[in-house]
């Protein structure tokens, strides 16, 4: 009796304690799944040079430490990515706007002080003398530590910019696809 | 003998079994509390349109892919949420402020080429064209979402911005109120 | 032999359950690891009165919630803790930036209706007459509530500002140590 009787009382109480680490199991594999990546995400909405370079030195800065980095351009950050500038099949008012916008990244202007260009020409030479690299070298090396790059599609259909126009390398993407990426981000900053 | 000693030594190893099984319980369970809700939370501080359009595009994008969506207008913000222009029982510096400042989403500004009024026109001309929703029909979108808006109470003291002089269905709050969302979002963006 | 049966049979359950319990343990701690701390982290990119307001209204706030807080100072943020301006020792464009850059927190200008200082003065008359903290009581303020606050090197470098030209208790760092903040922070933002 006594024999039988001990079998019985263990599975109750392995029983038990199994379905108890069973549910556990569970909830833990769900925060596991909620946990975010190793990623940061950025929206570089802004088409100032500054602005633009805070940006990249966050996104190599992030990468640099591990992180798997998106950078989003929309809007004026869209004229950083921009290689050349067409005309033809524009309506009036993207005509307007692509004459009015910088020509890429080696003519944006600073938020701040740009008088007519000065400002800008002034920041990268004040780089350059402290051995800063320019823009232009920091999205070399984003593109080398594998930061994706995504041009905003509704932006560029507003304001009539063709993937031609920009830079190679580009995904091309909507808010969806930056919103799935900052909510699996340890920070999302908008820049 | 034998026989007693069995329960013995299983009590014990499962005995330690349960007492670790309910520590890692409490620690799942603090966990678990401590994991963001399934939310987005924007701080509205400018007041141009391009930058708002952006606000509203990433809080009605977060809201369709499941989010809850808080979005904090403060500053320059707060004139998107204008209805009318109320001049009475203000002070000379809030009638100035209130005379200068945009009297509603209609009047935004563009923050770069607005040309006294005509970047803004052109910007909504040029969305029309794409058949992209306009910044009001954004803001009804926001509204069916669900989407929560929040009136910085400091700044509408500050700028002497009655609650009468802000569309309907908004909330009031402080900075605490918006940090109690932001620590609970999986994203929080400044805009 | 029954009696024998027993307690290979519960070793065998209880084994497999004590692994599983372990595994989850180390799932679990990792969880924990990889939770982020009660921290928030900001940039401040701008020198606009507006913005910086903004900034230490939100660190204040997080900071009065329990938060670490964590204040990247880059760009034109710099501004905002300078105590005075050196000339000498500067090459020529870091002496034009000296003049041209607000000497401390009390020149800083607003990011609209600036006119030549009217706006900043009309500001802070306002946030005077409702009894507002001012810019200088909230940085005060933070520093009482611990908020950490950190002078980005490579500006500092860029622009030439000696750390002798700022205020005191300031740590100096890169962008490596605000993203490492930033990664274990709830909230991150960029003003």
């Amino acid at each position: 009796m006594a024999v039988t009787d001990v079998p019985t009382q263990r599975d109750a109480s392995t029983d038990e304690l199994t379905k108890r680490l069973a549910e556990l199991e569970s909830r833990v594999a769900e925060l596991e799944e909620a946990r975010p990546e190793d990623r940061v995400s950025l929206v570089i909405f802004s088409g100032d040079l500054d602005r633009v370079l805070a940006g990249f030195v966050l996104a190599t800065g992030a990468a640099a430490v591990g992180q798997q980095v998106s950078m989003f351009f929309t809007f004026w950050g869209l004229n950083v990515l921009k290689k050349s500038t067409r005309l033809e099949g524009k309506s009036f008012f993207e005509k307007m706007m692509a004459i009015m916008s910088p020509g890429g990244s080696e003519d944006l202007p600073v938020s701040k002080m740009n008088y007519f260009g000065v400002g800008a020409k002034m920041l990268r030479k004040m780089m350059k003398d402290k051995n800063v690299s320019s823009l232009e070298e920091m999205m070399d090396l984003a593109r080398e530590l594998e930061v994706k790059m995504v041009a905003c599609e509704m932006s560029r259909d507003v304001m009539g910019i063709g993937i031609d126009e920009l830079v190679d390398g580009l995904e091309s993407g909507g808010v969806a696809s930056f919103m799935a990426d900052a909510l699996d981000s340890r920070a999302s900053l908008f820049i």
